[in-house]
């Protein structure tokens, strides 16, 4: 897999968000896609910002996966400084207020430069998000998706089935 | 450009939905991507959602844009029955909690389906959103789209110059 | 009661909604009402809710009582797969915002398709309400609603006198 | 349809929401069943609400539809007063918080007495449900009830196939 | 003060609003005035609540305090059975919406019926409020709230003159 | 009237509100009840707004009404500076947030000072609320509520006589 | 005038934010304060964000007032580019989630870097904030705001006593 | 220090709010600024409230930074009745509504009356906005603030550096 090049960059404002952020990692790599990950504050190192996003493409990388919290910039300045998508996730951090700063920070972008947002704290969706992406040009990519929902599918029948037997034990 | 395959597909739950949602098809007539547009109703059509959704990949689109307002489930439900990245538009419909009800439904999905959601009412992002995915294999694409931003920049300058020089002869 | 009709079908998005989903089925057991329980997933099974829906009625079904939190789409999605009354049930998942995407993905349906929406958790009053419905041809168990709602009546009129007992008695 | 007996109550707390619930009117002429509608206050005419819903049942009554705005009390109070199924509406009022108020205080009963709430101003809705409701034990009336989501069905692909024909004659 | 008449009644829903609602008759014992104490549920006991309410001024009571969480219709509707004033409690209880639903049904009274909502939990300030009603026509009473008042300003300067002196010997 | 006392003062914080702070004056008007009204704003006049809060209760007034839009400081202010009930009328001024702003700012007052909160522009029944409190002490006053309210009664019944008829009529 | 230094740069993310801000120069211009309007977007002109805020403090700038709506990143950008105090006006675009969205992407900076957020579409206030700040080292301009601010006292006690005259004429 | 004059003065409504509030002492330390640091409460001592703004000015204190949760008077009064700018925390105390009370009672200040408004418990950077203000007029601080910002961003590039080292070393 080192030999693959780095097709999707992880960013996140802070390393308070990693607990949460490191979700969109484990789905990369259960899908065998390279990926960097770091972190680039939009408030505290706007030049670091400035040009992550500016070489970002030319460094190979197709997709932007950017988590933050608060009034959560990080997303959206990304996505104006790069014709990249960009993939949003608001971070329910401390002192949030419940979450909708940052989800509106996000998602509400105006006309001209949109963010891909997810659900809150969604960093496991943003993975999987990122992978139905670059699967648009990468037939096995796609292929691994629908063996992925597949398996999921599969996990909840036999959850419900176990349910089922659970439930005619006890009576 | 009727010879080029339709790429995306955007559908909206209703045709009221119709007025917000070409503006996305405008964004693809500009760029030259090829779309279908179509009524699709997660709630008065599900059988007709499914055969879509089912058979989009193979129809060779690439990227589904998908608006719908109130309890919007069409995004969601379209993004459960595909391995396509659905792109959704919160529609701001009559009676709906201003606009809340579809945000919260398109955006809040549970982990492992994910939609890449953007603002209220914003299918012109959402055009742009599927420009950039499609532009992650396609360079002649991506450079379109930095040209489109490079147009934005100058625009807004020339307003400000504008503003600059009507300022001054009020002066 | 095994000779009885399954009448209330109880369904829900995930097994994590089994703690309060299964309030439902404590009332159904209380009133003697057969039910079956099972885990089906908008998202993560839809060919299984589309056969579960289609089919419920022919099975004897007469309610469907569906859970599910975040972007709930399970409820709504079943109500327009089915002519039998679907009643729904917010959940407060983890990741939700407070219980408002659940609520708004479940209550907002559009014209058309009805869902019996009740109170953020209270699979408890969906039970009740369940009762409700089927009673409405069943003047047993309309009276069994009437003696219920007389035992709530007296077993607050219980605590309120054991109140001013023990306020007067530490006086 | 004269001689059929009353099944369906529709109140309403003020003769300002007349507009709004009288579409739940419209459904159930529709369907063939015969209702009542008529204005009960909670807050201005609690006598006349205690007497109307202690006695519905009574009178034939199997169904109560009540639409209410603000702090809206009425669905909740009918339903603590009888055993039958209440639905409520509500009802965005002027004044209302955005519809917020009347939502609240008709979702959130506590345990023990539940409501069937629908979207805001969904008194159309209210009318299926209510329709549901009486189809589980009138065959005839579950077959309408499939007729009508066929029709509506058959409505949107019509209006889909008049949407693809338009946009190719423009082209 | 025991042959003193009851000029206050305090009511709740439920018995899990004592913790909150006891504070309102802490404050009433504080200023030396009369008050019972009960369980009044609006769903749960509706005539229980009729008769009290009914019955409140002729029994003597001349300030209501009514405490209730969710769906809360205690406040507003003993309001509309009698001509007391009624201080409405919102209580923030488990399952509620971070107490948005009982603020909302007890604060959006329409024209006709008042209640006087005082803050999330105020259980304190509605026996406050109670107090500067009864002075309105007792002015020991109003004396007794000023010297409330400013043993509050004397609680608060002697704080923060402690809190000078903390500082100034951290220093 | 005009030898009577003043006994009830309205105050709004900008002239703006007068529209609909007016209708508290009618229903004084309505119930012979004197009052005086006039503009105080917490933020321009805080000295204004000092000395009138100091100087009601000897002035005679025995309520206040403060309405107020936006931080609606007036009302929690004014019951700082006097033991007189103070009734806050959240007012929905331009560039207020939906009367969020309003609303939370009158209700929300801390432990200590309370504010009777009326429902939002419910100018109404803050009339109403004085005439309550005023009646705990007069008895001519609480039977004018009751038949207040008695007439409202009769008005409901009467429209809702007439929708009867109305609608056999149409039949 | 024209020999002052600029102190003062108004800037705002859209032309369409012209008729909310210039309030804030009408401000400027009454207290005799020179300043700079223009366009500036953080999303479609990063770059002139960067170079306007890097060297905002050498031109002799001295407080940034920065308007922007929806997912405004305008000010909280510009504060972390300088270290000038920089004012927020969060602004009611179309399509703004009822000013939310604009609200918290201002407010909700991330420790390290403030923005001094003002009410929504309060350029006015913006102005005069920023008066107040270069108040704090001159001293005619806070004897100039101490005017302001009695002018305003005036003017309130002239509508007050007019109010006072017409009602009595009235009567 | 101790002969610099005190520039900057904190004030909080409760001493409960201290553990948020010191947070801006610790700014102001660090940076060499004096400030005095009190309880104010807007409601419990309003003549103290009145005393120490129109004094503040004249005792050579150029910035307020006041807190305080619920309806949080505290900022907007003090600004009132100085010309001084008054930056606002909004506190989230116990049996607020998840700060929006604080926030909405300090930010929506009407016209005339700035206040400059950080975001939700936000102390430290009501200290940094602090700073900033008074470096409108002393370039030393300016200076000392490039540096702060200087050295946050150096701190962010580290924990990235380091976070790259442990990923790699983890592979």
């Amino acid at each position: 897999m080192y030999n693959k090049p780095v097709l999707v960059s992880i960013i996140m404002g802070s390393d308070s968000d990693l607990p949460v952020m490191k979700d969109a990692g484990d789905i990369l790599d259960a899908f065998g896609v390279n990926y960097e990950i770091s972190i680039v504050s939009a408030h505290r190192t706007p030049q670091r910002m400035f040009d992550f996003a500016k070489t970002a493409y030319s460094r190979g990388v197709r997709v932007i996966i950017a988590g933050a919290g608060g009034a959560a910039h990080l997303p959206g300045m990304t996505a104006s400084l790069t014709g990249l998508p960009v993939i949003g996730v608001p971070v329910k951090s401390s002192n949030s207020i419940e979450g909708w700063d940052s989800i509106l920070s996000i998602l509400q972008m105006p006309n001209g430069i949109p963010v891909a947002t997810v659900a809150l704290n969604a960093a496991k969706n943003a993975g999987l998000l990122a992978i139905r992406i670059l699967s648009t040009s990468d037939q096995k990519l796609y292929e691994a998706m629908m063996a992925y929902q597949d398996e999921m599918e599969k996990s909840v029948i036999e959850k419900a089935n176990k349910l089922t037997q659970d439930l005619s034990s006890t009576n």
